[in-house]
C-alpha cells in the first residue's frame, strides 16, 4: 500500500504550490506520486460539485452541503485514491478531511464532532497517513490571494477576514486533536524555507514506513 | 407543531394508496394534513435524486448512495417538512430514514448503525413522531406490483425476491428497536381492514398528543 498524504491550510497559505513542488522533488528521488484534488475529475463527483455550487441553491442548508461534500469525497476515494494507493503509490492530495471539520463543522457552527462522523463514514480506514497543515495568518493569507488578482480590499474581504480567522482557529484545534497525524508549517516564510520543511517531514515519515 | 407521520413498507405494500386515503379521512376529520414523498419537488433534492439516478453513474459506491440519499432527506426536510410543522400540519410522509437503514443499512450491507449515524446528522431532532409500517411478505408484494404491470415474472424479479426479504428483514428489526415509534399493520388484508387499522392507530395517537 502506498501513503495518503493530505496538504492543508487557509486561503493563501501556498499549498498547492507547495504540494507540487514536493510531488516532483519526491519523483525525482524514485518515489511514484500521484496529485489530486476533490472532485478530481471523477465524473460522480464533478456532478456532486456541480450541486454545490450552483448558484440557483442559494437555499442549500449547511447540513445538505457537509452530506454532498462526504459524498463526493467518498466517491472521488473510491474511484481513485484508493487504486493508487493499492499500487504502491504516494497520493498527495489537496484538502481532504481536515478541510470539512474546520470550513464547516468548526468555522460554519455545525460541530467538528458532527462533520467527523458524516465523514468517518465517508472515508472508513482512509484517514490522512500524514497532514500537511500551512499556517499562514488570515491577514498574510488573504493579501497574497488580493496582490494574485491584483484587485482592493472590499467588503466581502473584510467579511471573509474574520470567516478565515475561524477557520483557522479550527485547524489549530484539529492539530491538538490530532497531534500524530497532523504536522503544521509556518507558511508565513518564504516558499523555499516551507518546502524545506515540508521535505525534513516527509522524507523520514516515507523512511520510517519502509 | 404538527406531527411528522411516516409510511414505510416493501414494494406492493400498499403503502402510497393507504397514505392517501388517511390523508383525505383526516381531512374531512378537520385536520391540517400535507402528503409528500421524498424528494418532494425541491429543486435541490431533485437535483440530488438526478446524481443519485442518472444511468452513466455505474460506479457509484454505495456509500455515496447513502450520502447523497441523507443529502436530498436533509433538504426536503427544512424547505418542506418543517415548515409545514411549524403551521401545525400533520405531515405524512412516504419513505423516510426507515427506509434508508433497511435498503441501504440492512439489505445492501452497510451497517444499520452507520446508515442511522449521517441520517442523524441530516434530521437532527426531526424523527418520525409515528411511523406506519406495511407489513408484506415479498411474494406478496412482489406479485402485486406484477399484476399491476401485467408482466411475467423474470430473473430480476427472482433476484428482488432475495433482496426484498432482506428488506423485509430489516424493517422487522428496525420495528424491535424503536417499539414506541414504529407500528406495524398487517399489510397482506384487503385494502379497507388495512386503512381501518392505520386510522385505529392514528386517531388515538393524535388525540393522545392534543
Amino acid at each position: 500500500m502506498g501513503y495518503l498524504i493530505s496538504f492543508e491550510g487557509g486561503e493563501g497559505s501556498g499549498k498547492s504550490t507547495i504540494l507540487k513542488q514536493l510531488a516532483e522533488y519526491l519523483i525525482q528521488q524514485g518515489y511514484s506520486v500521484v496529485c489530486t484534488r476533490e472532485p478530481g475529475g471523477i465524473e460522480i463527483a464533478e456532478q456532486i460539485r456541480n450541486v454545490i455550487l450552483d448558484k440557483k441553491n442559494v437555499n442549500m442548508d449547511a447540513k445538505t452541503e457537509a452530506l454532498l461534500y462526504a459524498a463526493a469525497r467518498r466517491q472521488h476515494l473510491v474511484e481513485k485514491i484508493i487504486p493508487e494507493l493499492e499500487k504502491g503509490t504516494i497520493v498527495l492530495c489537496d484538502r481532504y478531511i481536515d478541510s470539512s471539520l474546520t470550513y464547516q463543522g468548526y468555522a460554519r457552527g455545525l460541530g467538528i464532532e458532527e462533520v467527523y462522523t458524516i465523514n468517518q463514514f465517508a472515508i472508513g480506514d482512509f484517514f490522512p497517513d500524514l497532514t500537511l497543515y500551512l499556517d499562514v495568518s488570515p491577514t498574510i493569507g488573504l493579501s497574497r490571494i488580493q496582490k494574485d488578482g491584483e484587485r482592493e480590499v472590499n467588503r466581502l474581504d473584510l467579511e471573509s477576514l474574520e470567516f478565515h480567522s475561524k477557520v483557522r482557529e479550527g485547524y489549530l484545534k484539529l492539530l491538538k486533536q490530532f497531534p500524530e497525524r497532523i504536522k503544521a508549517i509556518n507558511a508565513e516564510n518564504e516558499i523555499e524555507v516551507v518546502l524545506e520543511e515540508v521535505i525534513n517531514i516527509v522524507l523520514p515519515f516515507l523512511k520510517d514506513k519502509s
